[in-house]
């Protein structure tokens, strides 16, 4: 393997020949041979971002070269087409102020600018501290990448796999809007309702999800940039942390603003920790979403079997013909990471001291980690289970026809008690509710016949 | 002991002659002998005000005898009041559904009022079930207890005590406004601010907690009452949910509503644990505060000192003299408490099945206690500790004059590498910044005079 | 309320004239008017026994006047008989390192002491500091009550739980060792077992929790007394900590021994973590045994249905006649609270600084409620319910007869592809298997009887 | 890009031809395009070693044909030497069984070995159900395949680096045996103890934390193998199961063996989360000993600065020759990240039903994730921050002799209130406590002289 010298102010370091990163890149590379998490590729395209708009505001107040901040938005421009992944080779386990992950950005655009700057005959040269960080501390950019990308994320990720699914749940709830079933509580009998008023449960918990989703998301807004090092600014112009703003407004189409105490943004995640909450009560809620579609398709032949969903694959690599609820599982596999995410979070954003927080990255990776995977199978069961779930209305009819829980029908027509009474009877019996009421002369037939019908049970009035 | 006989549909059973409940409660009591966690009296009480506004509707409704609207107002009134805690001896850990601290109250609302119509010389009889509980299961009146004793200590419990800290901390802040000192990052020695500025750090935190809690209230402020056993409403006249929702609010002065969609309501907690969320953050937020407060106050000679915080009362039952930062622990401990409660109700609220989340009670004695010891902890920091915190002046500025980090004011004049270059050497020759500066011919003393002033490096231009 | 003035080192100040307690005490109180959570009992009476156990230490030394150590002994028996309850108001969220408490215990056995010293007619007087606290600080007086408190608890309270349902199970598992019936994989059909080898599974993992507890326990019994202040066991005595040990094992029969690393004992809970890990993972069995006969014996006749479990009370305040499985619910309950409680405790204890944890009482609070709760509600779970599980042979049958798993039994004589065709063949045919065997002339009706015996699929041979 | 047409019992599908993964893979591949966490390679190298085995097993029990065995083991050898790892590409978030897994080893091992029967000349085939699945189900050989990938990530990752730093620790706790300082408890000065004392409680830690992994791996080492579909061990030999252990035990030189009850080990994971508990007690004290090393370093002007520590990197990208505690940072992030895995793996080890638990594939992901981060964390602490503290003589005598809690080796001669005295009133004064006891008139100069002495105070006789 090839090498090129580099130094920082520690020294010198060799880097392989061909890659672009620098010296502190190579140190922590070197330093932290930990785990095999990534920092998020999201992060490093945020700090694209931000870098270019932090150039532009440079250039704008007259602080950077216009060709310059020029070479340093062609370099970011390469991040952000993801020309440069292989540029990126740090770990999550790094110092906590993900100083390290900016230093790699801001190495790898000067490299990558250097080149473009010489390309272009100028004799001008990117310092990765003086001219990409310029203005900046990685105790203001990172957290102000974490925002970025984690807005990106419930945005454009997030918030449209709910709506996905929301959508599919629509459908399917008007389409079995009169689907009677008997309802389940504690897992046993209770009085019926339709399979679209079931459904309606779901979908509204993924309205709510959208909800909380959005409104928690305006904490993310405030950026911390502007901060610098301590959250006073100092090196900044006045005007930098809103022109920065401004510019990545301009190029994302968000509405990010200048965090309005920067004390804060550095030391604080509680947006994080709020906007993960509204991740955990999606995940609480995906989790009895996917429990039911399961539990009604249980079966083929031994279990609830309401409703039938599709098969994907086979189920088994001992049991010929067995088919099983894959992507519900998939589905409550990724609520039990999001608690723990949730977990890791809470813990890490408690632990700031003084005037920053150092577990940035360890936040950034497990609330990343949630919006993915709790977007990503959201869409596959949207597409693969939920679109196809389908009534098996002969099991349907059979439980409803069977079912105890409508004498509850009869509780204003013959009270609490006498209604119990035909219950436990009929049960005791294994006869009818009709029969028993009948038997102990409660009500004559015709009056049990017209308190009692399931589809009205569902919609009274 | 003495004994009266009580009997449900189960059949006869002995409670004790002078407690008010009936065979159900009696029932709960014998067969959960478990721990000894009482269902929340915020659960009872928002029971007592439920009952008694379903009472109101339904006899507005026509449905209930205006008399014995009358008696369980009367009851519920002496619930609220606090003269009947005695009655109510059931512990969380009972059915899922919280069914026996419902039927619970309909029973001793039933005695209580009983007594009274046959102290007024009624004839009327209140029945439980059929009277105190009409229109009503406990599937939707328990989670619309919990919202209720929910909103209630957010609204008057938690946000006021965020706002009493929230306003020392503004004065602390405006008064150490000038008082400049060294800042902190990584623990190391950073670039300097002003005091004020630190602790506007942490009135942000308040600030934003305030502002997520009270927005995360609102999804709690939707009922579930209405749905009554599995969300269609069975048993309940189509008005009933919205007549309650106003009488509640008439006697609560809140904004209460019927919830759009019951079959959620009865099986999602996503409004609790999306608001529970907001207490987490909070909690990590006072961790930091109470953190750096006892770290700037630790010493009083071997520490970092740079503020003194009350002394309340002796520290060490072995060494003589010792005070310690006891309202910071408190804080602390509470703070991890917060946390785990958190993971509680995320499991928890993620359980449902069906028609039912039958983990209510648990759900609701965890949240219920997070407001609590959130609310208190955070007075009662305020009152015996954030109200007196003081600096330390001379230690303040001991510290900001050694500190090497002031040589960051230095980059936009001589480039970060040469400022490296001042640092590393004035710590190695434990010298001056100054001196070295000079000694490497970097920069004349009046230059580094001119450039290099904490109390500017605060407040950049 | 009349009050006595008492003083410490901070000065003088009230306390009720009819409380045992002192100044410190009365301190706390006032200082920490946070949540209702008590320091547990538990702990109280821990540190009876420790008091009195360095009492006799203390005295045995020569350090300590005989007759102060009987008072001392006098006093702590009237705690450990629960005379004294009233006078222990302290609560969790105090000082991290519960020294108040420690200080009320110190207060109380002095005042309890002083009494019957003066009884005795002698002129003297115990010292809450020198003389209770003699060679001892708070710093390993708390964990040690810690430590102790939760041996007790565990051998005494959590361990009896687990054996008595594991030989419940142990019946249940021998007498339904014949009953066949259809196993369940994914919620989906699957081969069938006995009923009594999948109550066996639940019986194991009993066995395993017991062994897992037995073992993490050891660790708790190393004790922190003789470290005093920070672990050097500065005035101690060096044989204090050994005797105080043998004095607490001769009362209560267990092994305690000195902890080898005082300063360990001070700062790491790694000890109660890890046992608290074995309750976790008893919470997570606990949950899928309660979550299985829920299931099993869901219906009555729209569930599961193959066992039935005791009716204990009226499960529904609207619908009559309901049973619900609340046993099965307060497990899943507790289950959920300790995992909560668990991240609460590896929280607290990751939190150490230098010298001491000061998150002792929550930790202590936390693992002593696990313990508690488990422990009553698989008691309560055992009696009310485990012990009258019930087959219901006819549902058994019924399920056993029609799944279509019962194909598996074929792989070893035509291959899991053709297996797997009969399966789903059948499966759309809506036929039987050995029907579609001989159908697709794969076998004839004598083989597919020789193969597949589902009593035989049980044990394979 | 290529195709060749595989085929399972659910119809034809594409496979990218230069793969040699099956169709059941590649549904698996398109069914779950969910995030980017693949199926950790210690499982499918865990599942190599299983495959190889149980091809003996089979082999030597007449099952298989000896030449198929041996393409089964060559195969399985080519897995372990990592050359196809380009074939294993599924994701965590699959099927909870990891069934798809298990076909996916299946799939590959029969392709590779079907390539190497050819080159041989054979005419045998091997199926991919049929022989290299042959006696075995997913249900036990995922649940084996975690179980052998925990055993070895503890033994040989994780306990050499926990033993690594233990050593380290011991070097340094004997090298600064005789380095008197002040110890702090509640962050504030308390008495003094040696650097090489309070070392010596992180060597405790670590020596607990070995203690506490190695006794909990004992129950990992039950494998499920032998219990096929349900437990039952349809169409697996008696003797399978304790053959294919033999095997692994002599591939492996680990000593697992046979699970007593197999009902329990497709169920229960609650050997995983009781091991993992030893994880989390292990980042606990990783926590504490990160924090007390950051802050014993902090300054190195304005913090404590007893020790020293290497500095490996530049530590900020905008303040100039700063340097921070990095290895101590990742250290803490880790351990937040093992606090919130614990959390899943707890959530999931509790949700199995009936005869199986499908959230195998998310608890084995965190498991081993906290194992790798852990071990390396500790690794890289050990080497470039722990092995080269030093003291700082200088700052700790300082320390050492401006405190005031030296006051509290006067208790045994004065008592605790007079030594309370002369500490308040020597803060209060800014004065020595020497001058103080002597104003004070409570010891002469000689007797405060002979009573107080630090050195003596951390080694009480």
């Amino acid at each position: 393997m090839e090498y090129r010298v580099e130094r920082d102010t520690i020294g010198e370091i060799n880097v392989p020949a061909d890659k672009y990163w620098g010296a502190q890149t190579q140190r922590s590379k070197q330093n932290f041979p930990i785990g095999t998490e990534k920092m998020p590729n999201e992060i490093i395209k945020a700090f694209a971002i931000l870098k270019k708009s932090a150039a532009k505001a440079n250039s704008d107040l007259g602080l950077l070269d216009a060709k310059k901040a020029e070479a340093i938005e062609y370099a970011a421009d390469q991040v952000l087409e993801e020309q440069l992944n292989d540029h990126f080779p740090l770990v999550v386990w790094q110092t906590g102020s993900g100083t390290q992950s900016n230093m790699n950005v801001n190495e790898v655009i000067a490299y990558v600018g250097n080149q473009w700057l010489e390309k272009k005959g100028s004799d001008l040269s990117l310092h990765p501290n003086d001219d990409v960080n310029k203005s900046q501390s990685s105790n203001d950019t990172y957290p102000t990448a974490m925002h970025i990308a984690s807005v990106l994320k419930m945005e454009d990720v997030v918030l449209p796999a709910i709506r996905t699914l929301k959508d599919t749940l629509k459908v399917k709830m008007d389409q079995f809007q009169d689907i009677v079933k008997i309802g389940r509580t504690h897992l046993q009998d209770a009085t019926p309702l339709t399979l679209g008023q079931e459904i309606s449960g779901w979908h509204r918990m993924l309205e709510k999800s959208e909800s909380m989703v959005e409104e928690s998301l305006h904490y993310l807004k405030e950026l911390a940039i502007g901060g610098t090092a301590v959250g006073t600014g100092l090196n900044a112009h006045p005007e930098f942390s809103e022109r920065v703003c401004e510019a990545i407004n301009n190029f994302t189409g968000k509405n990010f603003i200048s965090a309005p105490n920067k004390f804060h943004a550095l030391t604080s995640h509680d947006e994080t920790v709020y906007a993960h909450g509204a991740l955990k009560a999606l995940a609480a809620d995906m989790m009895k979403i996917a429990n039911d579609v399961r539990w009604l398709a249980s079966g083929p032949r031994c279990g609830i079997g309401e409703i039938t969903i599709p098969a994907n694959e086979p189920g088994s690599s001992i049991m010929p013909g067995k088919v099983n609820p894959t992507q519900s599982e998939a589905v409550t596999m990724v609520a039990a990471q999001v608690m723990g995410n949730d977990a890791t979070i809470g813990f890490a954003a408690s632990q700031g001291n003084f005037e920053l927080n150092v577990f940035k990255p360890v936040i950034a990776f497990n609330f990343l980690q949630s919006c993915q995977i709790l977007a990503d199978s959201i869409v596959s069961f949207d597409e693969r289970c939920a679109q196809g779930i389908e009534p098996n209305h002969e099991q349907i009819e059979k439980y409803l026809n069977d079912s105890l829980m409508l004498v509850t029908a009869l509780n204003p027509h013959i009270g609490y008690e006498n209604a119990a009474k035909i219950a436990k009877k009929a049960f005791e019996d294994n006869s009818t509710l009709k029969e028993t009421a009948v038997e102990l002369g409660l009500l004559t037939e015709e009056e049990f016949e017209k308190y009692v019908k399931p589809e009205e049970m569902t919609h009274p009035k």
